[in-house]
């Protein structure tokens, strides 16, 4: 038995970790989980997974693993996604947190209202109050890699993964790139590495 | 020249980084910024912070570091709050990602409300819905701890720091501690710890 990861192919955050074992070359199972059919609702999953949701990581010993950033953070235990000086794990990890409190509540709820709602005229103000916000992330982003090209020095970590994610597809909520040259340049590199999958793949 | 701690003392967030100094016994100068008089505003404090929030660590030598959890595994790096086991270190990462994206946005924005603002009538419906999600929050924990004494196995990491710093004080955002027994004994297990301050301690 191999390691299963529990997921939903269009969330950026189960694509995290998709990604980051595809990029590591790791050989896993994925088991889809359909969020909006509210398959994190059963009684199985709910008994299984950290806090009922996903991404899910289920080692081959039974153990599971909760959190998107922490998942991608234990895949990547002893590669080059991370490091060994306690100040660039720190820095990772900076940026993992600033990406689950000030970046993915505003860019990817956007992305929510306006690409699976439909833009409800009911969360119109919302939609732009999470767009307002989501621009004051991109532009912490921005402002970094004009002195690096990714986030933490200039090699991919795990910090580039977590916030690539919901970034480049924060045009599916309303919020452009158009002003953010850097960020764009950052996305081609990410893109162009040996492994790279899309999101929604499966 | 030691390292530099600014942070307000009532926040939360802040608390957690002396804290977890004071458990390790480290040398630091705290650096108090208010931020409800708009001190992590000025341009000095925008220019040195990532973000430009608090809590912000600043070393001997100038490097500077933000977000809370991060700071604190950075503080306890080779301690015994953290674990040489990649799995026990993503489980720990796992439940501070729990903290900032599932529990302090309604536990401490609850508290804000009722503490700082007064509870004013135009915020009573989303205070009550964050004392809700706040409850949620707490059942994820109390689950835990029905199995271990702190909530990455049976001795205290940076996790429980993270945990207790808004769990202890949800009273004061109206979220009631008196169905959780699990974490009234935890909270009192915190306390007992040699080198335990409170919050707001300067």
């Amino acid at each position: 038995m191999q390691m299963k990861i529990y997921g939903d192919a269009l969330s950026g955050n189960c694509y995290k970790v998709k990604l980051t074992a595809e990029l590591l070359g790791l050989s896993y199972e994925w088991s889809d989980i359909d969020i909006l059919q509210g398959q994190t609702k059963s009684e199985s999953f709910q008994q299984k997974s950290f806090a009922g949701k996903i991404p899910l990581l289920e080692l081959a010993d039974g153990r599971v693993l909760g959190e998107s950033n922490a998942i991608i953070n234990y895949l990547a235990h002893g590669s080059s996604l991370l490091s060994e000086d306690p100040f660039v794990l720190a820095k990772i990890q900076q940026w993992q947190f600033f990406e689950q409190y000030s970046h993915e509540p505003y860019i990817a709820v956007a992305r929510f209202i306006q690409l699976y709602q439909g833009l409800p005229k009911s969360r119109l103000d919302e939609y732009k109050e999470k767009q307002k916000q989501g621009y004051q992330a991109l532009n912490v982003i921005e402002k970094q890699l004009a002195f690096t090209d990714f986030l933490v020095n200039n090699s991919l970590t795990t910090a580039d993964i977590s916030l690539y994610a919901y970034t480049h597809v924060a045009p599916e909520g309303g919020i452009l790139l158009d002003n953010y040259p850097k960020i764009r340049a950052w996305i081609e590199r990410v893109e162009a590495l040996p492994g790279y999958v899309k999101i929604g793949y499966l």
